[in-house]
């Protein structure tokens, strides 16, 4: 195993958190060093007339195949779905693989039910690859052709720049489908850049919201589109290391029934892109303030939803799509600030292991 | 329209809920009326090899659609998906569907963008499906094909036999699809007995769980599989009905993070059916009693789960796939009571209408 256990922490809760916050722009860049890979990759796929993508994974890895329905929907326009694990793996059913490109996503490669699914999608005639930190990992021995993270070693338990890499790596094999990756890679090279600049207001902005939220123990965070990734991600992040009950809502859903469940005590954290799904999120965000509830709002349209508590804007990437690794970033940094204001080291949260291997 | 609005409710709060939960072997046997419609569509999708099935939805319809993903996979071994509006209706962009099937879900048949993604699917090729309640409405004018909900009128804002409905449709056209509509249809009959002589007992069990339960927050459901369906609609009627911050885990997300946000004053409420996933439900149960969480065991297998301070046990359906029409009916009950509990009116809850039209 190259990526080993995190070793015990003796710096300050939440030092490696931080750090793997902070070096998110440096990650993408090691992820580009593998461009050529990825290129390889989505020619093979290309050529077997394999586009019918199944992503599999789990936490993270999972939120990261929210992003990839949109990017391979959008760019090669290829079918992409996030795939049911038990059907294969515990039912030992499912259709026929051949036309389908499975990728399996983990950041250690170790996942069980992730590997077995992956081995049985190669019987059933998938081209398979694997999405991994680690080439060397037993996912990346089971698959046909494996695609580096290149997200350097992660030690904080709770996934922050090998979420944003996977995110990168789904966008990147994606626009190589579609004969846009050089553009789409240039894309992230300038996104990097702009998240380095960002990062030092960004942590200031958090900061001084962590406190009035340290008594909250249930949230709704609502994306749509592309971001309801990136809500996925700040939910899980918050649940793991803070233990308030996030849950994620496409911003429609909200309206189907959870927004009863609002009042003055229940904050919402709101992610608005600038795309085509903003006036449905702007809508969602009226409907949050109706219920007299708090309103965070994100994401590079934050300005765009009225009457919010809390207002953490990104900047715009160079494309819509690449969005998503600016605004999970503001919930990344959040998590580490309420995390330390409830006394939790989000480095090591209870019950938890860097590598799961429940099935 | 043919289904109004609901009157003015001038009986016991959550009168219409109960009497709709109790309705559901009622509503199974309006479904059977239809089976010819099922075993058309069934055969129109084989004979247009429109073998990947796209379903959507919101709320309930979309819970309903997550037993599809099981059904269409375990019977003809389709490909099913809950597919995503936003990509086609607000991006304008996903694939041709020539080859799929599109299944549009709606109670009312007035749900705007549902209605919009079908017209979008049958011009762009794909075979479309209505599956509604009310067989006038402007989704199924919308979609090639019509199949009937038979549920009868609904008037509680929180869906009861329309989901036992839209599930039972989703098995019995997937039978159908897979030469074994015949047996499943034989099996919804008895499932739909089972349940009659069932439901007094459960309302008397979960009578003296709803008291205990009036001062928690938040919740996990979990299921796995089929069952996943089920711990996502117990949790949609927490939310909407009794305000419960109630989120749906699959077994293997719980470990993935969300485990660390239990404590005592956490409850677990935890689906285990007896087939291949209970072993990774048992394992899961455990992981939730060793965090301190409460754990309520539900589902035909709940006697397999461990140190459960609540048992809420229901009968084995004739099919494994018949599980569901059962597992959900005791968190049904739970939810009336628990709203009774609490003072609120599970049938007109706060910012919610029977008919959603928000996009």
């Amino acid at each position: 195993m190259s990526l080993p256990e995190t070793a015990p922490v003796t710096e300050a809760p939440g030092a490696h958190f931080l750090a793997e916050i902070r070096a998110q722009p440096q990650a993408l860049a090691g992820l580009l060093e593998h461009e050529a890979d990825y290129a390889r990759v989505a020619a093979t796929a290309q050529d077997r007339g394999a586009t019918i993508v199944r992503m599999v994974g789990h936490g993270s890895s999972d939120n990261a195949a929210s992003y990839g329905v949109y990017a391979f929907g959008l760019l090669p326009r290829w079918t992409a779905m996030r795939d049911s694990i038990t059907l294969r793996v515990y039912y030992e059913s499912g259709p026929d693989l051949a036309g389908s490109t499975v990728i399996g996503l983990s950041q250690s490669g170790q996942t069980q039910d992730v590997i077995e699914f992956v081995s049985l999608a190669r019987g059933a005639g998938a081209f398979t690859v694997a999405l991994t930190n680690d080439p060397s990992s037993a996912l990346a021995n089971e698959a046909e052709e494996v695609l580096p993270l290149g997200a350097g070693r992660e030690q904080a338990v709770a996934a922050t720049k090998t979420y944003l890499n996977q995110v990168g790596a789904l966008g990147l094999l994606a626009a190589h489908a579609a004969g846009r990756g050089g553009e789409f890679a240039d894309g992230l090279r300038r996104t990097a850049e702009i998240l380095e600049e960002t990062l030092p207001s960004l942590e200031r902005d958090v900061r001084t919201m962590a406190l009035p939220f340290a008594s909250i123990g249930r949230m709704f965070v609502i994306g749509r589109g592309t971001e309801f990734a990136t809500a996925r991600e700040i939910a899980l992040k918050l649940l793991e290391t803070c233990r308030v009950a996030a849950e994620p809502l496409t911003a429609t859903d909200l309206a189907h029934g959870p927004v009863a469940a609002l009042d003055p005590l229940f904050p919402v954290w709101t992610i608005a892109s600038d795309d085509e799904a903003l006036p449905a999120v702007v809508d969602a965000a009226a409907r949050v303030r109706g219920a007299g509830a708090t309103l965070v709002a994100s994401g590079n349209a934050a300005a765009k939803l009225v009457d919010a508590a809390y207002v953490l804007p990104v900047p715009k990437p160079p494309l819509p799509l690449l969005s998503p690794l600016l605004s999970v970033v503001p919930g990344q940094l959040f998590a580490l600030a309420l995390a330390q204001a409830k006394g939790l080291d989000p480095d090591s949260p209870v019950g938890l292991s860097k590598v799961t291997l429940a099935r």
